[in-house]
């Protein structure tokens, strides 16, 4: 056994002192940026006692442990956001916060309805334990703001959070307020503790601002707003909001502001300016943060001041208009810990923190009794498991204006991986209307994605298109989960319900309406359009504008009916030959494995989420609408070409694989144990179809 | 101005009592497994001064600061690592420690012949800022301890821990020795500055076991080897390299597994066995570190009891033979963990560290120099920028068994993505030699591709297949760059230089060996024999079993030659008619754009790796295969067949951007300006053939 006493003690008493000398060298130094600084800025640094700039104080004070982020303590984060691209930036952001924190959160998201509407989906999804995400109108204290000059590129959000004492509820003390251009590189419970340091006046705890920008000396006749010294950047605030609520926020800011406005045209840097102004005329309200906790990358920071000496860096700041485009010799390294998050895998943020108890987020308790169900040894488990798999969505993943409300319109519904992209703009200039897209993608290839439309100009021209970002999860491609979220996201009363590999005739959106129209489906009929399929075996072809010159083309043999050589059943009861000659829509009748694309209601059944991977997954929908009774309607003028492409991979292992196949033969056969359920004898026709034996598909 | 002094003074002394306080609180209890421990058994916790269990002190010990981890520092790693499958996992544990490092690195990796023939190519072309490696060869040292009868999983390279302080250099002092299964959750320094704890006598700091194995229980009849209490774990530890040396610890283990192994068959948990044994005799030996330096999660772990206490994990350990398979109520949140850096994009990890001064790794220099010489306002900026990206690569990323030595033996080369990937069984059918493939791959998308491999009884069976991920990076296809990694790995004496989308004829293997035979390649005659390609339209058709049926279906229509509709000159010159009567090679001549599949001598020229994306990269190969006189020799029995798929995103790039094309036309000039250099007036030609007018392809 060890004799340990002695040695540890004296070795405690040895360490102690080299604490205190360590101290004393340290916060003797003085590592400001060269100019005359408010007193107290980034008197801590809240993880070590030296090193990263800005000390300022008395030479013999000891060095002030660092407060310990509390276990299990809910932190509170407040932050605003509006519009599609904010709703992309605040992701990374979270990202970022969830990869280190260990404490739960509380998140308070102060939105417009469009920034609402996708992070109300995406956080639901996402069920990461411990985060909760409570939604503000922003709307409502808008006119609190609404009357202040801004130049910001922000716009009137950026001037938003001098709003939230009032915003958030009454009962909320402290809260982190961060910009959506932010990146954590370390545990923001280390950020919350600084908490700790205030004294009790002190309501606002901020971070100096690394450029020159309020000395006013940038440029000829730059004039900025009044500020401390160097001035504070917001773009990470602590606040004490009881204390702000108490001390009479509202009425002090909005006075200074006032007064500043009479000489000055408007705020140049949005809330900042109006912050700043405010800690000008009471210096006590602010406590200073260490500078690694906003490492501002703007223009011409002076942050490499900062971050060269710290061991650490622990928030960045794009607070550049040009954000990762910002020039600076560093860039790289930090748009590479930018990258990280960007491209990190959102599901692996689903951990459940150790040792805090926790309850789980709405849905993801039954989610894992179900999970918790499934046999593992059961051969059919992997497809089981992906049919119980929520994935996270991100609607409206790029801006989206959304189409003018008209009585027969119609949006093209589809979805697609990463090896689809390119279909994107022959679809767009063959189908001028609304479509809504869900894209099966990691978060890196959301990315991929994001710059492949960025750089068409055909696909940027366009805002009626609605990309809805799935993520991927499992082995299996979820084809009907991902129809069901592109067919809940259509805006028009009538949905095209297509896939990707199709493009339709030039003139079928113009078409579709006027059929809708002139069916009067809109006074009740309960009917299903179909649009007759073709393909070509040719990468290269010139596509038919016409009725009559498709119908030449396929005499010619250089276009056939829809899978016509492996799987004629497919679309055998649209009847082709009916169709040559047809000049009025007809109705034909459902048969077994018919998979027609049809027009519907928007509110038609949503596909069956069980089919996952390849086979029947069309085949079931239709099945359904049948049993739902809508009729069947062929359109004389309709028609899409299916494009060739190689078979995916979901179709080589149902191909090579005999358990795909018995997998599937048993999700067909559930299926229909349900339909038996919810349509009784109606239903048994599709039984007696379903057990009819036929070919190998 | 702040009136701060006093305040500050105060808050300080009131939080240091408070410091005090909790120290002796939290020291006070005893929060061990419920087992007698040896004595001072993880008396650190190197981060917290409380509650994650272990502490054994008396009470009124104050809580002893952690020491700081050494900004700038160069910190020393040595890890065992042999085969395939333990450089893919090393990897992982590289990741995860360079993400949170903050120092600089000297890796120090003791490998057997394929492991360092895979990881000197990965860190080579890694070029990770201030990381330092050094191989050792472990079939050296062997002898030391291939005496030991081992029954642990890790065979004999797990017993090689005990000989570092001789393999490694004599000048080295301290060492951190890692097994490859372990995933960091935190910043190596400050594992590194626990160093500091070690008394004068302390060699080796270890992680108490986190389970029962040593105090025999675990079943009847188990008798494991001697250790102190529960013993320790040596997936994680800290080694005086210099003291080791000094204390005679070559003899010292020796003589103890000498004699233990009188009484016991052999060790079941290699080095780790005689590791405790050792310190069962030396106490002294041993400084205990905090249980969350190696948590771990074998079967009946019982590291729960550290993790939910502690506030932060520093290091898992999959010290289970099933690794991520292992049960345990939380596995899946320490999966998330392993594979957000198994999936993690190493080249973000090319990261400078800031405010510490080093050198760039061998070649980056160079790299950058070149890159900041690039013209950012270049219409071909993009195309520039990734002809000198230089790709991490991770060659025979799955077990390989180079063929046996063959004169006329020839590899199939080729490059691919995920989209190709379902080509890859059907090639391993009509290719029964030996296969070299450049895959273009994310690190997740590896991962997908280790799984595609492992369920494919085809692919699992063949070993004679090496597979080299070249990691992605920027927006072109590096397609000659792929097809040379691909060419510099085949190990045979002649490549037939294809692309993925083809099938080889199935006699085509046995036919091209004969044929270098027959024809005395070997004896210097240099020559490039063409394998004439054709093409279908259809996914699915009946492959031609010889050249008579091939030609039937060409005559029926069903086969073409290859690219006949869209760009006949790039195969004309092989003359189709020609070859359907040829009984014997025969000679033809390079035209302009002739790009035909060859079989070469593995000694080629290289591609040109300045064309990336679509266009001229075969066709420039063959140019220079025809300036240095290769004869170009067309087989009469050889044959390849194209199968269809999608355009690619490139050639839709090119096909819809005039900048695309200008670029490429750009890249050829340059290449004949390189050509005319090399080659002199015999390159006129080229120049002829390239300023010809010609269609769009």
């Amino acid at each position: 056994m060890l004799p340990r006493g002695r040695p540890r003690a004296l070795g405690a008493a040895a360490l102690l002192l080299l604490l205190f000398l360590i101290g004393f060298f340290l916060f003797g130094g003085d590592l400001d940026y060269g100019r005359p600084q408010p007193r107290g800025a980034a008197a801590l640094d809240g993880d070590l006692p030296a090193g990263y700039g800005g000390h300022n104080s008395s030479d013999c004070d000891p060095p002030r442990p660092r407060p310990r982020p509390p276990k299990c303590e809910l932190l509170q984060v407040a932050i605003v956001c509006a519009g599609h691209n904010s709703s992309r930036d605040i992701i990374t952001l979270v990202k970022s916060m969830l990869f280190y924190r260990k404490n739960p959160l509380h998140l308070h998201l102060v939105t417009d309805a469009v920034a609402r509407n996708i992070l109300e989906t995406l956080f639901h999804t996402w069920m990461v334990p411990a985060v909760w995400v409570s939604f503000y109108n922003a709307d409502e204290p808008q006119p609190q703001v609404s009357w202040i000059p801004n130049k910001h590129y922000s716009g009137l959000y950026g001037l938003m959070k001098l709003v939230l004492p009032g915003v958030l509820p009454p009962d909320l003390v402290r809260v982190i307020v961060l910009d959506t251009d932010v990146t954590f590189a370390s545990n923001i419970a280390e950020l919350w503790a600084l908490f700790a340091y205030f004294s009790d006046k002190q309501v606002i705890g901020l971070v100096e601002n690394q450029s020159d920008w309020y000395f006013g000396n940038l440029w000829r006749n730059h004039r900025p707003w009044p500020a401390l010294g160097r001035g504070f950047n917001t773009g990470v605030i602590l606040l004490r909001l009881d204390r702000l609520r108490q001390a009479g926020w509202e009425q002090m800011w909005k006075m200074t502001a006032t007064r500043e406005l009479l000489t000055l045209p408007a705020t140049s840097l949005a809330d900042q300016d109006i912050f700043n102004a405010v800690i000008k005329e009471h210096p006590w309200l602010v406590q200073p943060l260490p500078c690694v906790w906003n490492v501002q990358l703007s223009d011409h920071t002076l942050a490499e001041r900062c971050y060269s000496e710290a061991s650490d860096l622990k928030v960045i700041h794009w607070n550049s208009p040009k954000k990762l485009r910002v020039k600076n010799k560093h860039v790289e390294s930090f748009r590479n810990l930018y990258l990280t998050f960007l491209e990190y895998d959102g599901n692996l943020l689903r951990r459940e923190l150790f040792g805090c108890p926790c309850p789980l987020p709405p849905g993801a308790e039954q989610l894992q009794r179900a999970l918790a169900q499934l046999d593992e040894e059961d051969a059919c488990f992997e497809f089981r498991q992906q049919q119980l798999t929520v994935h996270r969505v991100h609607i409206t993943f790029l801006p989206h204006k959304p189409p003018p409300s008209q009585p027969h319109d119609v949006t093209l519904v589809a979805q697609l991986s990463m090896d689809r992209l390119q279909m994107l703009e022959a679809l767009c200039r063959h189908w001028p209307g609304p479509m809504s897209l869900a894209l099966y993608l990691t978060d890196a290839e959301a990315q991929q994605f994001l710059r492949f439309v960025e750089t068409s100009a055909v696909l940027s021209a366009r805002q009626d298109v609605a990309y809805h970002v799935v993520y991927r999860e499992g082995p299996f491609y979820p084809i009907n989960q991902l129809r069901n979220v592109a067919l809940a996201q259509a805006l028009t009363p009538y949905v095209f319900l297509s896939d990707i590999d199709f493009l339709p005739a030039y003139s079928l959106y113009n078409y579709l309406r006027a059929s809708i129209e002139q069916l009067e489906l809109d006074g009740g009929r309960k009917a299903a359009l179909v649009v007759p399929a073709f393909e070509t075996l040719h990468y290269r072809f010139s596509f038919p504008t016409s009725k009559a010159e498709l119908l030449a083309l396929l005499d010619a043999g250089s276009l056939h009916t829809f899978r016509y050589h492996e799987w004629p059943r497919g679309h055998a009861p649209t009847d082709y030959a009916r169709w040559r000659e047809a000049q009025e829509p007809y109705r034909v009748q459902w048969a077994a494995d018919y998979e027609p694309y049809v027009v519907v209601p928007r509110d038609c059944p949503r596909y069956d989420s069980r089919f996952v991977g390849f086979g029947w997954n069309k085949v079931a929908h239709i099945m359904e609408l049948d049993a739902q009774e809508y009729e069947l309607l062929v359109l004389p003028e309709a028609f899409i070409i299916h494009l060739p492409h190689a078979p995916s991979l979901d179709i080589s292992r149902f191909r090579s694989s005999p358990t795909y196949r018995d997998c599937l033969q048993a999700l067909k056969d559930e299926f229909h144990q349900d339909l038996s359920r919810s349509y009784g004898a109606a239903a048994l026709k599709y039984l007696t179809a379903l057990q009819q034996p036929r070919g190998p598909i």
